[in-house]
């Protein structure tokens, strides 16, 4: 028995003995995710429908019972870990695409679908779910929502934020809210659907979600554009939103990334390059190849030592394929990694990069360098033993660094992968003391006992 | 004196003694906004930057003085008149543009800059702030923001939220807090930005805007489409969705709406049609000449007895100008005028057009609708002479049983005014008491003293 054992006892009734986990094998498999691990929950309990979660959530606040939403755990910085124990809520179960309406461009989900899923789904109708986190072939819509996943498509079409219209989500009292709209626009009372969106399931369990769909774009081409310095690369990206070319991505691979990926997927990488830009248009098929040629010349002039359309779409998909597996292939470089996801505005990425550089010179650390460069998202990392302190303080200390000279350059310390438990510590670095404020009590009207995925608004 | 004379008193010291007026020929200018009027203030106040907006609310709030924020009170529900009296705060003097990042595409903004202005400049510089509310030559992108301004060109690009990066604001409490980002992406904390935007200054006055700028598409082409009966342009509407055609802009005109619009302008319309489709599509020289046949096409299949591609710019103009005109042209159908904005999901339009068309038929009120077809956001007009009680009676009954088909059909009962004042009545048709209860809860987080547009937040 664990330590919330009336929790137990009451949640095997609502959600029934086999969806309630309580043996130690089971519940080691949701002590984790993609960046922490080791928080071994009370008990993993799997809702099929709203009215269970409600239950379980008002069951919650009367046992006192610490409740943490988990989607597949694919998050970055330890939001979905139980870190004060109690029961982790997995929603594998609520996995139903509800309805995908062509006539209105609106899905209706359950937070449980695995987003590459519900892609292929609305795809097959000719239709588009642009947002696109690398985990898109394990995470759920609803731990994207609740995290304001993004991915390299932002770049024109925004973050998951950008198309959920509304929400169904049960809050920390218990309480069942629909919010916002089924429609294209509604402005009435406060905007409580963004509000949830990106609050890591501090506020509410999300039970429901109606998504914004766009039409397929007709033609998508990738391209690839290598240069010898990183410097260079970064000096496109800012040429190209000068000279208004919008790709629907562009990414970037340092050296120590194209490597990297090449190890992992053999994709034909130029390994001996000092940076590679990965881009993606989209639209009609004459603005696609209009785009395309246009996207080149700007690389080219900006000092490419080679650019190509990527005809064929497989090798296309391959490339995508081994920009995707970079983040758990980056730990052929150490056994552990710290993993930021830093903004700055997109024309000082060149002096982002400058001062990495300087950073990996002086200290000797391993880090590597990708990103959403078309956002001025960079994912930084840094692989290290932590076992060895000394590389470990050098490393908090570079993450310090870096996110200091981010704010300085008017920046954001996080572009997509949220706060959750690493980057507590920096939170106020941020947010002032008003804002901090506003944020608990907030959290408070939501959540009066603290029972949702304590320990993770600072 | 009015009857906040403490209040005026330092008032004055904080803004001068010339930015504070207490004449009531002065204050009789701000009693009014495009639906209500007779709310006269007890004084009016035009701070000149942050440091006074803050010292103002601390004022306020010792004073227990209410503070209703106003930009160029073209609101059509009556969000920024002094309903108990006060101060209304008038932001005409923080008119700057702060800067246009060409390279970012990001602006900064004071709240009283004129929208049509601000879009010229960005459009001089060859980029495009898409959120163009009818009321944009005059309105103030600090009201927009308030209120989450919709428009014409929502159908492709989204609404005001979708463009405000970050905020800066004074809460009711008087803090100065930042939201949000200056950058493409950032996920730290709870969303303040969106929660501020659409809050109709009851949460907090905006001191200063950042917003997302796209570049200016290369070719915008006007089409018109003209119908002998409205459902069938309501068919129209949905058949360009079934047919994936984003026209950037998809407006409506029924008969009543032409010829008042015709009235107005003299623009040419065609008098003598059921109704008319003004439709904008735009993207490169070649898609947009592309998309602009297609749609043509989908219009004469669903029935338009005459469809064109207005190549004369002075034309295309012309036919705007006398959409964006209708508005305040209505009142040569009445002194008064009762104006909703509904939203229907768009498949829904032929049966929203019908029954306006029943309860025309059978209450025998002025009815005009017109509005954005391609959001499903209907402006249903009633005009009448309220001192006629009994057409008053019909015409409440009438707003009534739109309001709750519009909520049967799965719609909102407010797609971009707001709730204001007008709507306050039918809030608790649409937002259900938990998520009022979170939203009142919210409301004293910001503004403990009730201090900010009382009696504006059901």
């Amino acid at each position: 028995m664990t330590d919330c054992a009336q929790f137990i006892d009451r949640a095997k009734k609502i959600v029934g003995r086999d969806h309630c986990h309580t043996l130690p094998e089971q519940r080691a498999v949701y002590a984790y995710d993609a960046a922490v691990s080791d928080y071994m929950p009370g008990v993993v309990v799997f809702p099929a429908d709203t009215a269970q979660v409600e239950q379980l959530v008002l069951l919650a606040n009367k046992t006192n019972t610490p409740v943490t939403p988990r989607g597949a755990g694919t998050g970055m910085t330890g939001g979905s870990v139980a870190v004060c124990g109690g029961a982790v809520v997995v929603f594998s179960r609520m996995n139903r695409i509800i309805s995908i309406d062509s006539q209105n461009l609106v899905a209706c989900v359950q937070p449980g679908v695995i987003t590459g899923k519900f892609q292929e789904a609305v795809e097959e109708k000719g239709l588009f779910y642009p947002p696109d986190p690398s985990s898109a072939a394990f995470s759920t819509i609803g731990g994207n929502v609740a995290q304001c996943a993004g991915g390299p498509r932002a770049v024109k079409y925004g973050v998951t934020r950008d198309y959920v219209l509304g929400l169904e989500a049960v809050t920390g009292k218990g309480e069942v809210i629909s919010t916002g709209v089924k429609t294209a626009k509604g402005v009435v009372g406060y905007d409580l659907t963004r509000l949830i969106v990106g609050s890591a399931g501090t506020l509410a369990l999300i039970t429901r979600i109606f998504l914004r769909l766009l039409p397929l774009p007709e033609s998508v081409r990738t391209l690839t554009a290598v240069f010898d310095r990183m410097e260079d690369a970064a000096g496109a990206v800012a040429q190209l939103f000068a000279a208004k070319i919008i790709c629907r991505s562009i990414e970037y691979l340092d050296k120590a990334a194209i490597a990297c990926a090449e190890k992992a997927m053999a994709a034909g990488l130029p390994t001996d390059a000092g940076a590679l830009l990965l881009l993606e248009v989209d639209g009609d098929l004459a603005s696609t190849e209009s785009l395309a040629a246009k996207a080149l010349e700007v690389c080219r002039q900006a000092g490419a030592s080679q650019v190509a359309g990527l005809e064929d779409p497989e090798r296309a998909k391959l490339y995508w394929k081994a920009r995707k597996a970079l983040s758990p292939a980056l730990y052929q470089y150490g056994p552990h990694k710290i993993n930021e996801d830093i903004v700055v505005p997109r024309n000082r990425i060149p002096q982002m990069v400058e001062r990495i550089n300087q950073i990996r010179e002086r200290t000797g650390l391993t880090m590597v360098s990708f990103g959403h460069a078309g956002d001025g998202n960079i994912h930084v990392n840094i692989m290290l033993d932590k076992s060895d302190l000394a590389a470990a303080k050098k490393a908090e200390q570079a993450v310090e660094e870096i996110f200091d000279y981010t704010l300085e350059l008017g920046g954001t310390i996080s572009g997509e992968h949220g706060v959750g438990l690493t980057k507590a510590p920096y939170f106020s670095k941020e947010i002032g003391p008003a804002s901090h404020r506003i944020m608990k009590e907030i959290k408070k009207v939501f959540d009066p006992n603290s029972i949702l995925n304590p320990g993770k608004m600072p």
